[in-house]
């Protein structure tokens, strides 16, 4: 049984297509979501269905899959069962958990109706609506006050999900709509990349987090590193001590794994993330692997391995072989990661890229980004759409998906 | 001023573009729809980007023109001012009001919840997360009767909108799905149409009536005419007496015009619409025309005009003309309806069109349906990728957007 359809639990259900076993995947989304793309759902260049794929139909052809659309809401790992949210019992011979992880306000939940994050199709139509909706409010108010509060929009967290948030509003402030309103100038947004960390892009190199900062300048993107947001209120953010007016905030600061993790007896970190052993697997469980964001693994160099889709993807694939393995009566091997680079898109043309060890920036790294993101898309529909998507965005300066959709009523005022 | 961004109101917009006025646009949406192909969306072969457009970026280059997102809730035909949902007031010296319609309950409000109509996206995504859930929950029934019920889908009205769900339905049971599920056969799926007239697509000649009868059965769709919906309940409805044990029903029976229609004076037939003169103003208010869904236009023959795009945006036109008229001291003329004929499509190469004199069934019909509907979406990205979605569904018998998204939980039991 795999709990999680995402990148790391597909790869392990697609490395048994050929293993004597039968596979139940079960998760309470009907399609796989490809992350990475997402924030392009959020900021109205890509359609839902552009980034998602039936998860039946990628299993369609392997006949020992079964998907099962359901939520797990527990694990019982004596009894060897899951429970899940509708009231059903499943039993497994051996767990995959895959189950990922949500953004988290590392202890104030309260400020989530206000700054929104983004993990799944839902949010980033939620994100798209304010973000499209602050500008036609601001384009009714009177106030120059509250306009130029409307035009603000704020981003909390410096990551690779901050970046790309923050680069794309700014592109459709500066290109997408400027002909489009009759009241004001969309130009006059102003976007604000916050880090309470000292710079942006942790994760990469000092030099490929200056580029990317330098990058986003010349968006015209305020980044500011080193300050950490104190409070979220009705009109703005409390960041480095200064209050920030801002109708818009999102959040892309923190995430918490999926909860299910602590049913399994296993250490947990802060995050709710679970201490693995050298081979993926819980202590004292041999027959529960845990992988991808809600694994964590920190048998390679101390360090722990970061929550990105290649190490999910290579953790699915390892679990698959050691399933294989032992069915065949040998060994599960240690697990190893093997950094292939990382990337980030600030903008048009604009991204940083760290691959092979090389380390790329503007157009080079976009171009490389973007081939590398078409190939790992499922599907010929889904690569081909992307692709037109991006071509015409590029050629035309427009963005294909601006609907505001869903709750027709203002989020409460800002 | 004019009120809805539709087929009528939008062409209105820009039949204006060169007179010396100032045109505000006022609609709830930030985007207009092309309501033909929202069952498409509604069947997983499109997403709502592909089918709506944002108003501003249609208007952005007609300087005269102003977009407000707001909804009209009442119009003061006496003092000519339209009150907003948001509180605020806006004048007019003309005002276009096209305002569509609704789908209605004929007094049976209280079966919506169970039998959604079709008429926004949100609508559509509902229905589309209603049709793909109700095969995942079979999936997992165990109880055959119960199996059964959830494979049942009936859709009330046999209008364009119910002939083209029920095609669509029957179509992704028996090749969209076929292969995905483990415990089930889709193609045990039953689609029954129910019409309370003697005949579906009774706006039809009886011949093409008959053929779509005859394709929709091809396709294994059950339909039956002449028996009136006199109860929906929860577990299916009641149709000519016999109740039909259906775990999804939809609603495609009756439309009821805007509520703004009744603000104006003016007399309004029992679903809502106002009748107006031949020019297509208001009785005692020549500054104020209604158009479209909204408009009862009786002064053609005796019948009146059915809710069409043809006759909205031919309605649109006209008024626009008058305006620029009058602007140069000439009278408004009659409005008179070109009725260049009519199609709907019932699945893969099936279509009826009556067109020009002719009447065409089967892959000639189907063709021109596709052409046309091609040429009047706005906008060379969503023409493009329109026909890719129907090139790939053509050659893959695949659907390109089947998500289940928005709700999470399952509707009640059923």
């Amino acid at each position: 049984m795999i709990v999680g359809a995402g990148f790391g639990g597909l790869e392990a259900a697609r490395g048994l297509a050929r293993a004597p076993v039968r596979v139940t995947l079960v998760d309470r989304r009907n399609h796989y979501l490809f992350q990475p793309l997402l924030y392009q759902v959020a900021t109205a260049t890509l359609s839902p269905a552009d980034i998602a794929y039936p998860i039946r139909s990628i299993l369609r052809r392997q006949k020992n899959a079964d998907v099962v659309l359901a939520e797990v809401v527990s694990i019982d790992p004596d009894r060897r069962q899951v429970s899940l949210r509708d009231g059903g019992i499943l039993s497994y011979d051996t767990l995959v958990v895959a189950s990922g992880a949500r953004h988290a306000y590392f202890g104030h939940e309260d400020w989530e109706p206000r700054a929104p994050g983004l993990k799944n199709l839902e949010d980033a139509l939620e994100i798209r609506r304010r973000i499209l909706l602050a500008f036609e409010e601001a384009d009714r108010e009177t106030d120059a006050g509250r306009r130029q509060r409307l035009l603000t929009f704020a981003i909390v967290g410096g990551g690779p999900t901050g970046v790309e948030l923050a680069g794309a509003i700014a592109e459709i402030a500066d290109h997408v709509l400027v002909d489009d309103f009759r009241h004001i100038d969309p130009r006059e947004a102003r976007v604000v990349l916050i880090e309470a960390g000292p710079r942006i892009l942790p994760s990469y190199s000092e030099k490929s987090s200056e580029n990317a900062a330098a990058e986003l300048r010349r968006l015209r993107v305020e980044v500011r590193a080193g300050e950490p947001v104190t409070a979220v209120d009705e009109t703005g953010l409390v960041a480095g001590g200064r209050h920030i007016e801002a109708g818009t905030v999102l959040w892309a600061a923190g995430v918490a794994a999926s909860r299910v993790g602590s049913c399994l007896g296993a250490p947990v970190d802060k995050n709710g993330r679970v201490v693995v052993e050298p081979d993926l697997t819980v202590p004292g469980h041999p027959e529960i692997f845990v992988i991808g964001d809600l694994a964590l693994f920190t048998h390679q160099g101390g360090k722990p391995l970061p929550g990105v889709s290649p190490v999910a993807m290579q953790q699915g694939r390892h679990v698959a072989r050691s399933i294989r393995h032992r069915l065949a009566g040998r060994a599960a091997s240690p697990f190893r990661y093997l950094d292939k680079g990382s990337m980030a898109v600030v903008g048009r043309s604009a991204a940083i890229a760290e691959l092979l060890g090389l380390k790329l920036r503007g157009f080079p790294a976009w171009i490389a980004w973007s081939m590398l993101h078409i190939f790992y898309l499922i599907g010929f529909r889904n690569r081909f759409i992307v692709m037109f998507e991006w071509a015409w965005a590029y050629v035309t300066y427009q963005r294909g998906a601006r609907l505001i959709t869903g709750n027709l009523e203002a989020p409460r005022k800002r």
